[in-house]
């Protein structure tokens, strides 16, 4: 069995998605309970948003859902790691493949990583 | 120019940490201002430990520091991603390569990674 410490974070406990292919880390998101166990239940990655406050399940806008390959917990309980197969090959809102698409160069951020969409399109912005 | 953005979390930012040759992921933790200039500073991995409420830099008991390879930021400025060379080995302080040493099958959570030490012997415990 397992308990995810759903109480230390307020409710919500930290996910790394991880491309479970290429291992890239594509962003980090938060689950609460209900997320946790409709991720479970269907295989599709879904969330909590926190900056609207609402389930979310990841590409329901932009079709780009998270098929989830493994689950993975930590030593404390308190952090989950999902290794996904990002449906349309970009996880970013803003239309790059990974979140993490710029890298600290001395104290600058420099792009790396491609973008595959263009958001304004996508989302009719 | 960065600016971690520390206030959304009340002062402190989650930080995914992956081996950088290998790429997995062997922790998540937390850094506030100070462990994040600390450890673009140093080129050591400092963070903020929650648990005793102080700054932490990773090994310093142990001798298991990790050094900065990478370090990535993501699109919304509040979740950084350090690539890393573990030395020891083990960044789990129950002795584990990674914190995420279980996966979940069915609904059961079984470890599929290495123990590098016993952390009764490592510790004194």
């Amino acid at each position: 069995m397992i308990n995810i410490d759903f109480e230390k974070g307020g409710g919500l406990v930290p996910v790394v998605v991880q491309d479970y292919k290429t291992l890239e880390v594509l962003m980090v998101a938060y689950m609460n309970k209900e997320s946790w166990e409709l991720t479970k239940k269907t295989g599709i990655a879904h969330y909590w948003s926190r900056s609207r406050n609402s389930l979310w399940k990841k590409g329901e806008s932009s079709g780009n859902i998270q098929e989830v390959k493994e689950i993975r917990i930590d030593c404390d309980n308190d952090t989950i790691l999902l290794k996904v197969n990002q449906i349309g090959g970009a996880s970013c809102h803003l239309g790059y493949r990974s979140c993490f698409f710029r890298y600290l160069k001395g104290d600058e951020l420099v792009i790396d990583i491609p973008k595959i969409f263009n958001p304004e399109e996508k989302y009719g912005r």
